[in-house]
């Protein structure tokens, strides 16, 4: 029983409850029917019947999750999986060819021995290594006959299965407390001469012979790609979750929290004027909005990227490798933008919730911080966008020669990379040709704008690097910025497409209709998805010649436009169609039916601290300063 | 003891310490006269001494400070302040005249009460007060003979002096954990009819008389300003702070940390190629030079709002309030921008530390939350910049009529403000006239490169809201940025006119000089800030029409050119100018010492979970999986 009770009053009117139900009642199109255009009947299905199951079940309880210590939610986990992957090392990351560990073969024994020659070789960050892990997967340098044949993985028993110490050879523990994901057990792991059977090294694409260590090599190193692939690919669908469960949180929170009366557009609710709900403020919508439109781009890209992995791997399957190089890059610069998009977006939304955005009842704190790894694992968002830099170059290395040759004709353009630049090479001086801010809703005209500018880019780097010579090193700020251009026109493209259902369905696949009116109403956020970023961070388009300044104050008109009256009524539609249930968000401000004072309140009942009137320490350490002799009385007022 | 033991092993060479001694070796300045230029000596001479006694008081030891759960750290604190601020209400934020707690005089008794009309009245975020805190300042709505005064302030106890329990008619607990801030006690609290004695209205400024409730004004409404715009500037000043302790760890671990061999230019150390330490590629750089650049362009903007703060209160008290509108909005738009990029920066560092800016032991999470309500708190980012935007606007349609009037002469100009903006209006069309990158280093086309764009942007707001009749709300994007373009004229103004020590100076203040060494290397910094942010952002300098698209790739070069050559020799020297203790930091990434790996594992040795061999629950909830029959031997592998 908490000694917190708070007074039994409503919040003052209007009710939260009721502000939703006046935006729901404004949406233009049927919420069930975009949800399902999204995720598909079954999968809601699904999620609705699990969510049945789980919300009553004492397990999965969240209503304490925000007050555990790490300790305390660590032991609250249940380990069924026993492996670990152990790449990273202390002192290398990204570069996984600088790893130190190394298992060499002992021919005598047929064994390998693990070990680690310097502390900045303890294997570190290692998911679910260090307290519960009895295997772990090792990258090590595999030597053989004096010879370092660079990382390679075994499989290795690291704690006893008997009573889960140690194996002797092995030391492993945890890495201590994080910015978050403090319920993942990070561990480090270091071997002291520790020996193996032959058996553990993965010899799937290479392998060492028995007795002689003659080394085998894999057939084909392109193969290791594919689930690099697949990771980056599925990481854009992650930033589609993070972007879309802050925006439901934010958006909600903003059309119920108000601040302020607007003096010329004072808002009514009944004959009563009321102060103006935050997402009426164009400020706030500038800040939300994009990031509602933000989450639909990464669904439809995200979509594409998986129909082109699979793709890719049933080529691959059959020797054809044409898809990989282009997969591969969309992939890394997509990962590096999306996430980078998503980090961003997770805490805008937090602070746009004002100063309750800080309190962990939100649900943003825990979200940001559970987000915050994607920036850097799975390859550095600045470091992969080098490899999206090199493909780029090379096709427009390539499509200049053949245009060159005299032999080129349209058809050699294969993949929409080589078509906007084939577009830019015959007019670089290309001018955007609208005239009125309404033009900029022209799908061709934002598409044109994006693609000139990733081209143009593209042409001064491969001219920076071959005429000027400029090494590589001092180029990379441009290089990235290059790569974000390049995906920002995938994720531009992919939305228009996908809203006008011209995007390829993965085979067997057949897609559920968008109707007529959700369609309209993705239109305009394909619009602001497109128009925001130029009006945003115009640099790049002015410097490429096919935005001109007139131009970037005409957009500014059209996105105020297109928010003001075709957005904002459809706002918390819009995120309700993300069909997020209050148990996933786990926020007080986000929640379904708007009650967020209430539930604010009474999860602060549940805060420890709050379980005593007074605290512990009173006497030790209050006590002494306030009430020095032990004075009868009720307060210093009381006493002068 | 700790069942966690590293192996006695250095790491690989070359040593975090030989490197770091390496980079000092290059300094071109004198790190300590630097140090004595920003603080005095008298102060450090004080952190020296100060230091000396807290390292070797157990009661200050933060060895365990990132593994204690929120209780404990809560204990862990010394109470003395008994007295807290109760402003913000739940509902009720930054709009002060909204708040609903009500304060209705008594004349019968000569008493106030105090009360909690709404759920949404409930006081929250109240430092100090969940449990701490036993008297409370209360902003409340004053009411006497039925009519609403708004918010004023009232002294009241809030909990026994006798044995700290609340007093009757008030109730208050702790509002659960937060982002960060997890030591501060964040409170909440609300009356039901309590009364408390005439005496308790604050009433300096406006008073109740007794009996007859009659009310009395405050004498000045413009006298509390004073206070809101010393603690804006102040946060400039904190502003510095977080800048530099992030940049400090990031540059310090950046020389340290090494990835991948850059093929152009290989680092050697001795004959041995190694890899190259991160700071050497040019994206680190960009992204970590101008936070240590920024940090430098805060301490000399905090210096001169402090004396602007001073000077204006002594002019107030002999009734002159010429200062106060240009202070106050300074004040605001600065907290904005300088705290909105103090923040940006430390994530940034976090990010550019890697993996290990994830782990606590990197200091950069704990910085990062505790830093973060500086962007909500004291007015939120985006609300404050529109007292700015009013100024500016006021201050621009006053130059216009005044020149329009005939009877203008330059020597109307009295402050800065209005010095770039009769520039403009003297010359709207006016175009940089650089023509190679070295220019760029020329402040005063910095300098008119800022000016112009700021200048640009007000008069086009001004023709938004004046010509074509917009609404305010409908600009208030537009006006934000204009606050952001005139606050960065101001950074820019004062590093330039800081180093070459033409600030004015408080009075009686004489300044420590500036050595020629050091006034070269922080020229360097001033020149990377100014072209940073246009080359970074280059959309509203171009559409300003005083740069062109030539330019911006021109600045890039300069930019380049500058940190390559210049700053990157002293990039550790300009951190360690700073002048943090490791005990502030509390980082293992960013000790003086350059021994990163060391310190990072041993902290890790500290982790409570580490403190046993065998996690506690390995009975109940691994065991079971990995060993359901109580099977003995090694491992799966050994069963196979």
């Amino acid at each position: 029983m908490s000694a917190l009770r708070f007074p039994d009053l409503p919040p003052s009117e209007p009710q939260g409850a009721d502000l939703l139900a006046q935006e729901r009642s404004r949406t233009t199109f049927s919420v069930h029917d975009l949800s399902n255009y999204l995720y598909g009947e079954e999968y809601l299905e699904r999620q609705e019947k699990f969510l049945g199951l789980i919300e009553n079940e004492p397990a999965f309880d969240k209503s304490n999750r925000y007050f555990l210590g790490r300790t305390e939610r660590f032991a609250a986990l249940r380990y069924e999986v026993i492996g670990c992957y152990a790449q990273t090392e202390i002192g290398h990351g990204s570069n996984v060819q600088g790893i130190e560990t190394t298992a060499t073969y002992i021919p005598e024994t047929n064994e390998f021995e693990l070990h680690t020659p310097y502390l900045t070789a303890c294997k570190w960050w290692i998911g679910g290594l260090g307290k519960a892990a009895n295997h772990a997967v090792v990258m090590a340098r595999l030597i053989s006959n004096g010879k370092d044949y660079g990382p390679h993985a075994l499989c290795v028993p690291i704690r006893s299965m008997e009573d889960h110490t140690l194996l002797p050879g092995v030391m492993a523990g945890d890495i201590g407390p994080k910015f978050g994901y403090n319920t993942t057990d990070n561990g480090c792991m270091w071997f002291d001469h520790y020996r193996v059977p032959h058996i553990s090294l993965l010899a799937k694409y290479s392998s060492i012979k028995p007795g002689s260590g003659e080394y085998i090599k894999p057939p084909n190193s392109k193969l290791s790609y594919g689930t690099m692939v697949l990771i980056r690919a599925s990481l854009v669908g992650y930033a589609r979750i993070g972007l879309a469960k802050a925006a439901t949180i934010a958006t909600r929170y903003s059309a119920i929290r108000r601040q302020f009366v607007d003096k010329d557009q004072p808002k009514k609710m009944g004959k009563e004027t009321i102060e103006t709900p935050v997402l009426d403020y164009s400020m706030q919508q500038y800040r939300l909005f994009p990031i509602i439109a933000a989450a639909y781009a990464c669904h439809f890209t995200s979509k594409e990227m998986m129909r082109l992995y699979y793709l890719n791997i049933k080529n691959m399957a059959s020797g054809n490798f044409s898809l990989l190089a282009d997969v591969h890059a969309s992939s890394s610069g997509l990962k590096s933008l999306t996430t980078t998009m998503a980090a961003a977006s997770i805490e805008e939304c937090r602070r746009a919730c004002g100063g309750h955005g800080f309190s962990s009842f939100s649900g943003l704190p825990l979200l940001l911080q559970d987000y915050a790894p994607n920036v850097t694992w799975e390859g550095d968002n600045y470091m992969i966008t080098q490899q999206t830099g090199r493909y780029l170059f090379k096709s427009f290395r390539d499509l200049v020669a053949k245009r060159a040759s005299g032999k080129f004709s349209a058809s050699q353009i294969t993949n929409p990379t080589l078509a906007y630049l084939n577009t830019y090479l015959d007019n670089p001086d290309l001018k955007c040709p609208a005239t009125t801010p309404a033009q900029f809703h022209n799908p061709e005209i934002q598409l044109a704008a994006y693609g000139h500018r990733a081209a143009h880019m593209i042409a001064e780097i491969v001219h920076g690097l071959d005429v000027e010579k400029r090494s590589w090193n001092s180029m990379l700020v441009e290089i990235y910025n290059a790569s974000v251009a390049h995906c920002q026109l995938i994720l531009v493209q992919n939305f228009i497409l996908g809203i006008r259902g011209d995007m390829p369905q993965p085979e067997g696949i057949v897609a559920t209709p968008l109707s007529p009116a959700a369609k309209e109403a993705l239109t305009d956020l394909s619009d602001l998805f497109a128009l925001h970023q130029i009006h945003k961070q115009p640099g790049e388009f002015l410097t490429s010649g096919y935005i001109e300044a007139k131009h970037v104050s005409m957009m500014g008109k059209a996105i105020m436009d297109v928010m003001d009256k075709k957005i904002r009524p459809n706002a918390v539609g819009f995120v309700d169609a993300f069909a997020f249930p209050d148990y996933y968000l786990n926020s007080a401000l986000g929640r379904f039916d708007g009650k967020v004072y209430e539930a604010y309140t009474e999860m602060a009942t549940r805060e420890p601290i709050n379980q005593t009137e007074v605290i512990e320490g009173y006497e030790q350490y209050i006590k002494p300063f306030t009430n020095p002799k032990g004075l009868k009385g009720k307060s210093i007022q009381a006493r002068l």
